[in-house]
């Protein structure tokens, strides 16, 4: 059994940005540079730290150049900055964000809605942000959004997903996180866009990045480590929400995510304790209870 | 990939036993009895409906009597009662139960500290069941908790759910539902256990029963469907919580678990938008969230 799990995963902590930009209440510079510290203290390597979009855009994002230059550095944790162009890139790398990532669709109806231009056009705004990065030796990450379904679309066809991936390397980035974005995906779903994409490249080009809109995040990532993948994105306390789904959950909790690699004897390097003690710090910031299960029932 | 998924799916809904005799508020016969007909309405043909211990000790199930009396029968749906004893057993089919589940441990000191005994004299203490259902063709089903660890001893021994499940086997019991009582268990955890049950026995000799304490269920579902179960137990609104960690989640919610098994393409007879209005009408009653993120995603 599980003869193809990977002996170590690498979790990409996505709360400070992916989550709490999906949080209704706005949340100060001072919490949010505890949280990446707290994040960071509890072993996690890789930290988005923030976003350069516009805050006209996205008001919860605000201020992140004072996020990153607030943070405590450890010397062995990459700061990922979240940046929509090359104006985003350059404030991003002014504060010392590690790594860039950056973002596309694999559904046209999406990209048009939330970015208003198509994805060969969105491609194209971020050609300026890699030769930048290229040239100062910094990795860019992107993500591909609707990667199983699309709020406008609906299914989206795996296929789709492996053509918008083989362009994303073709332009150089190092890694896709390959999100999905409305949470409807099942292992089946999965499971089908992974043999798509790793037609076109080997699984370590590839990361998971699922919501639990509908619960099913921590058995697509079950299906997605026997795949082989082994790099996953999640947010601590489940923070983030649906924005096409009202009250529904965010992406997958850190501490649940954790909790199963351990069971699954998979590295990881973080500290669960530590971590649960991030997520109830945030939670209670929020005045909201965890989305976090393994927090939950290790509150006692 | 997924060769050895089942294409059909039995679903035993025990929200109405195992889910409310584990909620704090107790709930009136009448509101327990509109609970089972819309379940079976939606399709379920598998309804724990009640249960005859002592409602000393589980005074939640009190008056099953008159939920078992008042329901609206369908032909086609099993009903099962919980039953402690020879009494018990006799109260329940006094009422009509079509099926009735007995419950034994995998763990000593759960079975010492829970009813008082050994595992063995657990087992002596239901020959009169055995015989007196075997007498008058009645289907005997058995829970064994602690399958994957136990509140008082941690993990267990796989071979020891495999020993207790030949006994029970040997005894005349038709079908084994194996419990993670705490809801500790990843898909490692689930797919060892299994592995040394289905050396004493066919899969289809087993059911899941998952709680999702740590969020784990519906992956270890995953995990079990692959390793060729069939049978899975669930709570409609994931009803019920964890004796053993406050604040915690029950089993796994019907509806979650249903949105799997569609995207899986494994077939159960369910319609999810009657079971996600019975969820919330049960939720309603209890005044609270919904534990199923499938319902919470679906309220609009």
């Amino acid at each position: 059994m599980n003869a193809k799990l990977p002996s170590s995963v690498r979790i990409v902590e996505v709360g400070p940005r992916d989550g709490l930009q999906n949080e209704k209440q706005p949340i100060d510079t001072q919490t949010r540079v505890q949280l990446v510290n707290m994040l960071s203290d509890a072993g996690l390597k890789n930290i988005e730290a923030g976003s350069f979009v516009n805050p006209v855009w996205v008001p919860q994002m605000a201020g992140s150049e004072d996020v990153f230059s607030q943070i405590k550095r450890l010397d062995d944790v990459r700061y990922v900055a979240l940046v929509p162009n090359i104006k985003g890139f350059e404030r991003a790398i002014s504060v010392g964000a590690n790594e860039v990532a950056i973002f596309a669709a694999a559904s046209e109806a999406f990209s048009k809605k939330n970015i208003n231009c198509s994805i060969e056009e969105s491609l194209d705004r971020f050609k300026p942000v890699m030769s930048a990065a290229k040239n100062l030796g910094i990795q860019v990450r992107c993500y591909v959004s609707c990667a199983i379904s699309c709020p406008y679309e609906g299914a989206v066809a795996p296929q789709k997903v492996a053509e918008v991936s083989q362009r994303l390397l073709e332009m150089g980035v190092y890694e896709i996180s390959l999100g999905d974005t409305v949470g409807t995906g099942t292992p089946a779903d999965v499971s089908r866009m992974l043999e798509a994409v790793l037609k076109i490249a080997p699984v370590n080009k590839f990361a998971a990045h699922f919501h639990d809109t509908y619960g099913q995040a921590l058995a697509n990532i079950y299906a997605s480590l026997q795949m082989g993948i082994s790099v996953v994105d999640s947010s601590v306390a489940g923070l983030g929400g649906c924005p096409y789904a009202k009250g529904a959950a965010g992406n997958v909790a850190t501490e649940d995510l954790v909790y199963m690699l351990n069971g699954l004897g998979i590295q990881h390097g973080v500290d669960l304790d530590k971590l649960i003690s991030a997520g109830q710090f945030i939670s209670g910031k929020l005045g909201r209870q965890s989305a976090s299960k393994v927090a939950l029932a290790s509150a006692r």
